[in-house]
């Protein structure tokens, strides 16, 4: 059996401000690292040990990271970082507060856009001073590849070839893989992981800071997940991210 | 032309304490930590860019390297971490305080320990606690990989696999590289790099926390190198290093 840990970064500054994220680069909020923190006493406490790292290249993800690894005193472990661990990107909502685009388009419309699988916010303009075309984290990648929006589709097929390239191979050689990455691309992870189906997946929160255990077969499919710690917190966390999008 | 940065960790908990530290994995002090931050912004307002980082597998370089991007807003930069880069092996001397070892042994005894390029410190015993083969991140080495004590000869010849290997191909191929390590890991580079004879190695001493920049040809032989910053600072800086092991 394999098991895999999946952790969604501490709570961000555009988290606590309520901002459509995406791409854009925001750090940590004093609790999100202290999420980050407690996360890695956690994952010492209970003796886990880990052979790689993955993560985005986005340093919400990339800080939790290294906060789990200062507590578990494993900073020498090797990390990846790729930009298909990224968040989803939010496209023209990047930025905005949650509760006043819902106040403006209506909660439905702005549930649509959170959680709809198939329906992306509004592009950003390529020449828009949030667009990401021209951050040199990126000028190796085709021009396509850098998107203007995506829906959550749009997410999981960029980053199933990470899945499928670098995450199942590292996995099924025996190595214990740690992925920090975001509420999006766990989910898109996890709709895969678990079969889960485009209606469904809308309704399915990842808190922050909590780590999720996969046990998988040889085969690498599910036998069971859940969240370290107290389930309970996991689970009012993940109804509080829920919420977030409402006026 | 190519560029390439070396730093040496900022200052750390035994630094401070005066011991021999080698492979021993001790942590920044708040001063190491400064230092690490002063670099990072150093080159930030130089408009220095990377393609990629090398650090050793000790905290003290990695979190030296993890302050320099922090500073530099560059904490998606890929990053090896390679045990070749370690501080030279210190063998049964780790851990105990330089002044005291040269009181007991004598001056000139530890400087032929700490400078001499064949002669190593006492080994440590494979059974003592300090011995590192048990430890995971050693794991996957053969085990006459792990040393027991090393002289800057050892050393050379360890790192010089990852230069040839890791360092020199990626420079080659365009890349610039930054490197955080350690006093002879660095030592071990730069004298095989400007071709300095045994004995003229052994007065040579790199600061804490100063990028060194080495501007090479395109057959990876120096044109020249400098400190970036106030050069009278890490003179002086190199200076204290040198009288670190002195009754």
């Amino acid at each position: 059996m394999h098991k895999l840990v999946l952790i969604r970064h501490g709570e961000s500054t555009w988290n606590l401000e309520n901002r459509f994220t995406g791409w854009t680069d925001v750090p940590l909020t004093p609790t999100g690292i202290a999420q980050a923190k407690t996360a890695g006493r956690l994952l010492r406490a209970e003796g886990w040990e880990f052979d790689v790292c993955h993560t985005s290249v986005l340093k919400r993800a990339i800080h939790t990271l290294w906060h789990c690894l200062d507590e578990m005193d494993r900073q020498w472990l090797p990390v990846v970082k790729s930009w298909r661990l990224n968040e989803r990107h939010y496209g023209a909502l990047q930025g905005l507060n949650k509760a006043e685009t819902a106040k403006k388009f209506g909660d439905d419309q702005v549930l649509v856009w959170r959680r709809s699988y198939d329906i992306p916010p509004p592009a950003l303009e390529a020449n828009d001073p949030r667009c990401e075309r021209n951050d040199p984290r990126y000028a190796r990648l085709a021009s396509g590849e850098v998107p203007l929006t995506e829906c959550l589709k749009d997410t999981v097929a960029r980053v199933l070839p990470f899945w499928n390239e670098a995450m199942a191979p590292a996995i099924r050689s025996g190595k214990r893989v740690l992925v920090s990455a975001h509420g999006n691309s766990i989910r898109a992870l996890v709709k895969y992981l678990d079969g889960i189906s485009d209606q469904d997946i809308v309704g399915l929160n990842i808190p922050n800071g909590i780590p999720l255990v996969y046990e998988l077969d040889a085969d690498l499919k599910p036998l069971r997940h859940y969240y370290l710690g107290d389930a309970e917190a996991a689970a009012k966390a993940a109804a509080a991210v829920a919420n977030q999008g409402k006026a």
